[in-house]
């Protein structure tokens, strides 16, 4: 099979997906970029933190922020494993993500293309530039691996 | 003028959104309730936290997250001064808040009631019952001083 090659971002995301499931959380990741450099990552561990909200983005979002010294990520993109969901679809726009790089769709949890389609409305006060399908089948490999072990 | 009376849980969310206010923080609280008791408390503050997810609802269901140990926060109902936007909807929804209680309306980013009203999406997993109106004048006077003093 031919090797693929992915954004190097990109594969970060899905190794950190990968350790998400190894500790048991639903296996998402995702890392903040700015000017070419990652300066923060996340993997989904709302059972780990004991907190809702602690998904891969949120949790790399926050992270950026906290090393900005800013809450508004002006110019830094993100990349997520997975479509991100209504709360992270807002930490996106509330943060200005400049480009959002997501793998996997998700037509039952996902808010960018399905569901509320929250960056879609005409009220969201920030629209970053959308990338889809990146490193798609890895991502959704994970999930489906991850959930089949559980049933 | 007759006094209006509010639930305690609303009482206590104006003064969190007052406090907001004068630390220069869009003027909006909440808190979390279990058995009529309030668990956790926060008001709005992306500045001072330098955290784009750090929105009043955001804060006080981390804090309730963190205080029972659980990051589901069964049986628990929210106050929350003005209508949850796009992020805190969705965090509504993951953390399993069973009432939500909202005062303000918010048309232009609100996503309850407005925009992608996420809570009414059918592929949302988690509806709690929803309540508006309550203490409504009170926390839009709040938003409207704030943001003409900032004219």
């Amino acid at each position: 099979m031919p090797q693929f090659l992915l954004p190097e971002p990109m594969r970060a995301a899905l190794n950190l997906a990968k350790a998400a499931g190894d500790a048991g959380e639903v296996p998402v990741g995702a890392v903040v970029v700015k000017d070419g450099v990652i300066i923060a990552e996340g993997h989904n561990r709302p059972r780990e933190s004991r907190d809702p909200t602690a998904h891969a983005e949120i949790v790399a979002i926050r992270a950026a922020a906290a090393k900005l010294g800013n809450e508004r990520l002006d110019g830094c993109d993100l990349y997520v494993t997975l479509e991100p969901c209504a709360m992270c679809a807002g930490a996106i726009a509330h943060a200005r993500i400049a480009r959002l790089y997501y793998g996997a769709d998700d037509p039952k949890g996902g808010a960018v293309v399905h569901g509320p389609r929250v960056l879609s409305q005409p009220t969201i006060h920030h629209r970053p530039d959308i990338y889809d399908g990146i490193g798609a089948g890895e991502a959704a490999d994970l999930l489906r691996t991850f959930f089949a072990a559980r049933r």
